[in-house]
């Protein structure tokens, strides 16, 4: 690079500096956030607990509600739960098609939900992860409304994330933010298995 | 739900789970993935955080190297750096907009990728997260296809996952999974600021 390119280069970053900066200095709002993670892909659960991570490791208190038990445990639990300010509830009772008793699925969706309505009054609480609620809401396990008008009306200053594939367009419409993990490419179609450490 | 709807959801679930079961049972591959997180959206860095939380939970090793330094420390450093097994590397200079000179951008990636080789080669690594890699790719500091080559030749049971926007094609071409998070709704449009414990 010669002296005249580099010179190039900075004012073009200098630029570019002046116009991130307005952008930043720009947002001024602070409130806690309703945040969905959707989409076929692989990452909205570990999303979630990698903020939950970032929020514990910033001194504040965290509570996660899984709605749906997955077959295996999470390795991160464990290294999450060994944190002070973190509330665990594994309420589901696995997917569907594993306890083929809707009635069952119900009412572990409604006690799950309950438990999300009493961390939400838990004072101090910085952030609610609510992991794969969205299945509950699509398989009508809870009224979607209900759902979404209580987190609405949660405390201002509340993060909330909720996880799951199908997120209802009501709950979307209602959030702050909202990413889809999109499914590009997957190697459990190359006939790899789930592995330790990576998928659980 | 009357007794013969339940009887025919047991039965269409009994079905699923034998598909389900089916499918599980033809996946037998055990291997490395390597792993990209890419797209405009929220959750790359954060997902491949809750990647190493989990694989720490498992008692496995960790690699960190982070190849585009923000101007804010993250909210998971600490807890991560906490719990035994981590190794953790912040070699990037900031954002390209606040160094303004290449040249010492380009050093960086450099010393960033160095450090990748290096870990890629420690027995026993579990998992190597190579933070914000595509952005060094992406402006050129370093060459893709020596990048993607070192990748593939990385020891057969090592999992690396590489984040950041623009993925190169000849890196998802070589993946193994390849997620987008993709943004659907962002608050920073409505005017809100980073927050601590979300985005830092």
């Amino acid at each position: 690079m010669t002296g005249e390119e580099a010179a190039r280069h900075r004012e073009k970053m200098q630029k570019r500096k002046a116009v991130q900066d307005a952008e930043v200095a720009g947002k001024t709002i602070e409130k806690g956030l309703l945040m969905v993670h959707t989409g076929a892909g692989k990452g909205k659960s570990t999303a979630a607990f990698g903020l939950a991570l970032r929020m514990l490791g910033r001194g504040r208190s965290v509570g996660v509600v899984q709605f749906i038990k997955g077959a295996w445990s999470t390795g991160e639990r464990t290294p999450l739960e060994a944190m002070p300010g973190l509330e665990w509830h594994s309420m589901g009772e696995g997917f569907t098609w594993e306890t083929q008793d809707r009635e069952r699925d119900v009412a572990a969706a409604r006690r799950a939900w309950g438990k999300a309505l009493e961390l939400m009054q838990r004072p101090g609480l910085g952030l609610l992860v609510l992991d794969e609620l969205c299945i509950a809401l699509r398989y009508e396990y809870l009224p979607v409304e209900e759902v979404v008008a209580a987190l609405v009306a949660r405390p201002p200053a509340l993060h909330v994330v909720v996880t799951g594939r199908n997120a209802p367009p009501a709950l979307t419409e209602a959030a702050d933010l909202v990413t889809e993990m999109k499914l590009i490419k997957h190697h459990f179609a190359a006939g790899v298995k789930a592995q330790e450490g990576i998928e659980f």
